[in-house]
């Protein structure tokens, strides 16, 4: 045991990672109990803590022109607030038996165990990198973190070519798509699935396509990357699938990430079925007294299913933050799970998605009736009244609303609020058609397109039963 | 009874005012019984139907460039579907005891009966018009229907002047203070109250007030007008209030309506404390088995403070007249009521409002924590992020929501949902807290505004219990 685990009676917390959930915890449970009473220890393995890696495409793409304004805290307000955080310094080990941690300061080497009273995961999430060959080599990128994004942006300023490859079409798929778009590349995403945004039914994926298309996207689908060809000078020069090569100056991995769980599988904690740690509604590790954890590592809740699902998303890792925060200091807060709410864009088309897909309607036994509607997000005598595509799901027999999947221009993607709403509250699709929504032309159609949706489908609703 | 009421075996509804609740019921019952089973008959005093009053100030000031852009449907669209729509043909009197209204024909003067077996009562809201002297005189001008904007744009066209004066400062005057800067208008609003909107708290009243002086508007609280000047060609020329006179070359009276209710007060009808017909939940008049109320002549029901309301609003209307179809259609719908959200603009400033006000929560009996708070529309580093202002009101003890205010720009209105849900549900601002809602960069901070302001609510409930 080195001297920096030396201390007296006051409790030490340790955190395992300092992006938003950890330092949000620190944080949380600073403003609780002072440093007088409670020592906080926070590792974290890069050189930032509590960036917003949401937006790293708006960085890379030019909206955002400096790095520094992703950066809510830096370290050193975190240490103005006595917390003793520890960059480049890579936790190696959980010992929840014995109440420590193992860390390696990357610089020197040396490894170090340092003991806990409480103990938060916050380890996040790490990309998914298929082994194919070339994935290694110069001008391909990952977009997970601020280096990378600062890695990326070098690669841009030092290439000549103007052709990028995206490969994946999920959410960070599209948003590197506009980026490149907007840097002014030739753009071509390679998708896996049989459309992009596969978080999204395929037949709203398919409006997503169509309109990707129109920005001079070229979208291809239903195509598994075998291999990145490289050139002489070792540099990645297409992307092949079984079927073509894609020409690449450089090569964008948006492919989705995983549970970054290595050390919590290790050390025994619990891991559900996607490979996220398994928490209480305190956030606490299940069966671990003094063990909490959140972030992209855990697995939460869903309303809807019942079930639990892994969702990396910032928004989600600061509630669990805070609300960590509170019990470890003292206070109390739980997070009763998620509906699955998720808005994003490709240049002026917003996507929007929460609750329930056709299939995960199917997975989890539950039967359904499906409505899409077409309405704008305006009056449609209001100037800019962009149409929007809405498709709602709702339970046979109960009418529950299941889930709500939008597709649009501007004004379409926060109405899945609305939604969200709905679902937490377990409202049907009849409820919804009375909802008093803000109604004034320039904000929407006398009948909000989501009500719209909700008129249709409990007629439908009613017809089946 | 004069020819028009021979009928056969065929049931008769009798429809009292062509606008959005009663034609949208006509429709709604069309659509359940065809012209074999039910004769309807609508009579609608005006030359127009179904148009959007709402969309009148954006006419007027010239973001909608044609008039018939509001009509949602047409006399004849109505007669193809086999109405007998009679315009410019004003009921005078209600006879339920007999089941028949008399109706006269405004060209000829000619007065008839005509039976009904089912009665839809639409008479809309009629404007508040102070009796002041000069209220008649050339240049001043309401814009409850599209006549009055007709008129009131033949007077913009006709006159040479730029001082426009609006008296009134709730939706319809801001809307239409925005509407006379548009036209390049010198504006001038004089208001009653001591800030402007009065459907918000004054605090947040304060901040439209600002924002309209930002966009050059004179704005005169605290002004009770005492008289209108006139001119030697008898036009308008000035408003006058008990303090100062300002010169006016146009005047728009946007003082707000009362429910059009004298026909139904002549007929015995039950109405509210505020004018308007009470009903049941089915829309149906109380005590009255074959007589249905909607739209602008009702008071609903105020799910927050559990009392009625006269909320004049198109979308409530035509929420009304689906409902009313129905049931007299013999199928079944029900009007819970409604939270009271409404949103409007003054050029980018977007206003937006949902539940109760302080003063409202007081009246009923209520005891409450308010909290206001400012954040953004987008991430802070995301281009084009305004600011915007949330004020929140939970009640003591259970923690729920009772109401929420919005002042901001862009992206700030229809935020107000959220809450509108929210309060349909009866949630408490601690559960709100972990709303699950929409997130990226472009759309929202990592905390939403709402959510903002519902952790600083929850926080304060808790200190205070």
């Amino acid at each position: 045991m080195d001297m920096s685990d030396a201390r007296g009676t006051r409790e030490r917390l340790v955190v395992v990672g300092g992006d938003a959930a950890g330092m949000s915890a620190a944080s949380a449970a600073r403003r609780l109990r002072g440093p007088d009473e409670l020592e906080i220890v926070a590792f974290e393995r890069g050189h930032f803590t509590s960036y917003s890696a949401c937006g790293i495409p708006y960085w890379v793409g030019g909206d955002v022109t400096d790095r520094d304004r992703l950066i809510a805290r830096t370290p050193e307000e975190h240490r103005a607030r006595g917390i003793d955080l520890r960059l480049r310094t890579e936790v190696t080990e959980l010992d929840p038996g014995r109440g420590r941690v193992r860390a390696r300061d990357l610089a020197s080497g040396t490894e170090s165990w340092t003991s806990y009273d409480k103990l938060v995961i916050a380890t996040g999430a790490r990309p998914v990198r298929p082994e194919l060959p070339g994935m290694d080599a110069p001008g391909v990128h990952g977009v997970q973190t601020l280096d990378d994004g600062q890695a990326l942006l070098d690669t841009l300023a030092a290439t000549r070519g103007r052709r990028a490859v995206v490969v994946g079409a999920g959410y960070i798929g599209v948003e590197m798509a506009e980026a490149m778009i907007n840097r002014g590349y030739e753009v071509t995403v390679v998708n896996r699935g049989s459309e992009p945004m596969a978080t999204l039914d395929p037949d709203m994926g398919r409006l997503v396509h169509r309109a990707m298309e129109g920005m001079g996207i070229t979208m291809v689908n239903d195509a598994e990357v075998t291999k990145l060809l490289t050139g002489d000078d070792g540099r990645v020069r297409a992307v092949a699938t079984e079927e073509a090569e894609y020409p690449a100056d450089v090569v964008v991995l948006g492919i989705g990430v995983q549970p970054g769980t290595a050390l919590a599988r290790a050390a025994g904690l619990p891991l559900g079925e996607h490979g996220g740690l398994l928490t209480d509604r305190s956030m606490r590790v299940r069966g671990h007294e003094n063990v909490w954890a959140g972030g992209d590592c855990v697995e939460v809740l869903d309303l809807v299913s019942g079930q639990e699902r892994h969702i990396p998303l910032g928004t989600h890792a600061n509630k669990h933050g805070q609300i960590i925060g509170a019990n470890v200091g003292g206070s109390y807060a739980t997070f009763p799970g998620v509906v699955g709410t998720a808005v994003s864009k490709v240049c002026d088309l917003e996507i929007a998605r929460t609750g329930l897909r056709e299939k995960d309607a199917r997975r989890v036994g539950l039967r359904f009736e499906s409505v899409t509607i077409e309405s704008t997000s305006r009056a449609g005598y209001y100037p800019n009244a962009s149409p929007m595509t809405v498709k709602m799901l709702a339970e046979l027999r109960t009418g529950r609303l299941l889930g709500v999947q939008i597709v649009g221009r501007e004004g379409a993607g926060k109405r899945v609020d609305i939604a969200a709403v709905a679902l937490t509250a377990g409202m049907t699709v009849e409820q919804m058609t009375a909802l008093d929504l803000g109604y004034a032309p320039p904000f929407s159609p006398v009948w909000d397109p989501v009500l719209v949706a909700a008129r249709k489908a409990a007629a439908k609703i009613r017809a089946a039963s």
